[in-house]
């Protein structure tokens, strides 16, 4: 009897080898084992990490748990301060998940279109779809995929943050990856303020880059926002007040007292330790793999986070 | 006030425009309208559209409602007969979700290593992480994709299901884009045999292409599986027996009396129909697209399905 767990599809490695599961005999030349992702990650050093930054870092409390999210000043520098202003205002705390549409996205922000809760930050902002690589470098180096891209010239990484660019534009941005936070906004291009935010829950949906200003990064707790039941609603919107999880409150970790800090970090994707997370990926050996794909999209480029040590 | 709903993001159409959000001043020149997904599927017509195979369409029910899944035998002839075996057998009535990654994959079979449920299908397989270009063109015309791909030479779609393949080696091959079902094995090759699958609920994990057999596609019922609560345990399988969900029952439709049928049909996908669908995708226009990316990418590609008519 063979247990089939596909405990081998995960990057965890887990040893539910069952008696009977060797190699089939077509597998004539098992591949050489290699590193895995995990492996490079517990061989990494301290260097190759930098700790979340306390003024880009949002706390969103749930009922269920602690959302985490890392601002990208570099590629939206005024979105991302108008989300601190609403934060440092405390607009967020009381609102709701109000959208959940199944292989697309998770939204936040006010359900109250008729009477909608106000605030005192920015209420448009200038559309931050693209930035400068000239401006954007100041976040950091990127470091290029070699495998290319459907939709962008160049993709690769940018201090912890998947990047697309088109040099020939000089233009860079933050890609629409599984994970990644972007600026709900009405047909103006500067309607996004950043008072409803959405978090990519399926197939990375490229097409919306360039269309939309994409701000941070869910770091933690992605599953308690991409497990939210899907909406009945058009477009995944609930239709039922109870539906809605509750944002209890929301914070900047520079806010808070350090004692009450979520404490992670986030491997530095300039390091050499990272390049041989993407190559892990790239390329996987050991008995279980048949074919080494040999290459990697930009959103399934893993991005390590773990608690601080 | 301007309501920030993002709509419009939404292959449905919202109408949440506030009073304030007009185009913004740098929007000197609107896109033009163009056709929506939802619009070219609204003006399809019949022969743009076929029934489900009853010989290869599952239904699974849950507590929660009913998911659909379609096998494409053209791509695992002997694995898709194998599932219909298990099915016809019963064996999945009374099995579990056993498993959700988040970003990953959601699982289902038997969670009892030590002391498995019998079946009297094949225990194991042959694989058929590809199949020759010759063989699955039995199963419908190849519509090719012209925008590239990361992970194979050519991309497309073959009979309402994703395909990629590679002229050169004369292989095929189902990809694993978001809805896309596998066959979860241990390291043998032919160690897979359909008694437990899974379903990609994140970004597309291409690179486990040809790797694993690819055997079909969740066509109803997504966000029931989609939306599991992630398990804790290593790989994402649930720790506690109560954290699973069970597998009421799992029927084939040929063999439910038609009344007891769902009926859904998908898109051909070698209609000019649905060459209009990708290119709506590809090409957005109207006054809140700023740059339509001219781009697709094959998981991002639409397939539609829709109650039959």
């Amino acid at each position: 009897m063979t247990a089939v767990f596909a405990s081998r599809l995960a990057t965890a490695t887990l040893a539910l080898l069952a008696a009977g599961a060797q190699a089939a005999p077509e597998q004539a030349k098992p591949l050489p084992p290699r590193a895995s992702v995990a492996d490079v990650v517990k061989a990494s050093k301290s260097a190759d990490w930098r700790p979340l930054d306390p003024e880009n870092t949002v706390y969103m409390d749930l009922p269920t748990g602690r959302v985490i999210m890392e601002l990208a000043p570099a590629f939206a520098p005024a979105t991302a301060a108008n989300i601190r202003a609403l934060v440092r205002e405390k607009y967020f705390d009381g609102l709701f998940i109000i959208r959940s549409q199944d292989g697309f996205v998770v939204q936040w922000g006010d359900p109250d279109e008729e009477n909608p809760k106000p605030f005192k930050a920015a209420k448009t902002v200038k559309e931050e779809f693209t930035v400068s690589i000239k401006a954007a470098s100041k976040g950091g180096v990127f470091t290029r995929l070699k495998d290319g891209d459907v939709y962008a010239p160049q993709v690769g990484h940018v201090n912890g943050f998947p990047a697309a660019r088109d040099p020939a534009k000089g233009e860079t941005w933050l890609p629409h990856c599984y994970g990644m936070v972007g600026v709900a906004r009405d047909n103006g291009f500067d309607s996004g303020n950043g008072s409803q935010l959405y978090v990519v829950t399926g197939h990375s949906p490229r097409h919306l880059d360039r269309n939309i200003t994409v701000v941070g990064r869910i770091v933690q707790g992605m599953p308690l926002l991409s497990a939210q039941p899907r909406g009945t609603g058009a477009a995944g919107f609930y239709e039922k007040p109870e539906q809605r999880m509750p944002l209890q409150t929301v914070r900047l970790a520079a806010d808070l007292p350090e004692a009450e800090r979520s404490k992670f970090e986030v491997m530095r994707t300039d390091s050499a330790t990272y390049q041989a997370v993407v190559e892990a990926q790239r390329n996987r050996g050991g008995p279980w793999t048949k074919v080494a794909s040999g290459k990697i999209d930009l959103c399934n480029a893993p991005i390590p986070v773990r608690e601080q040590r």
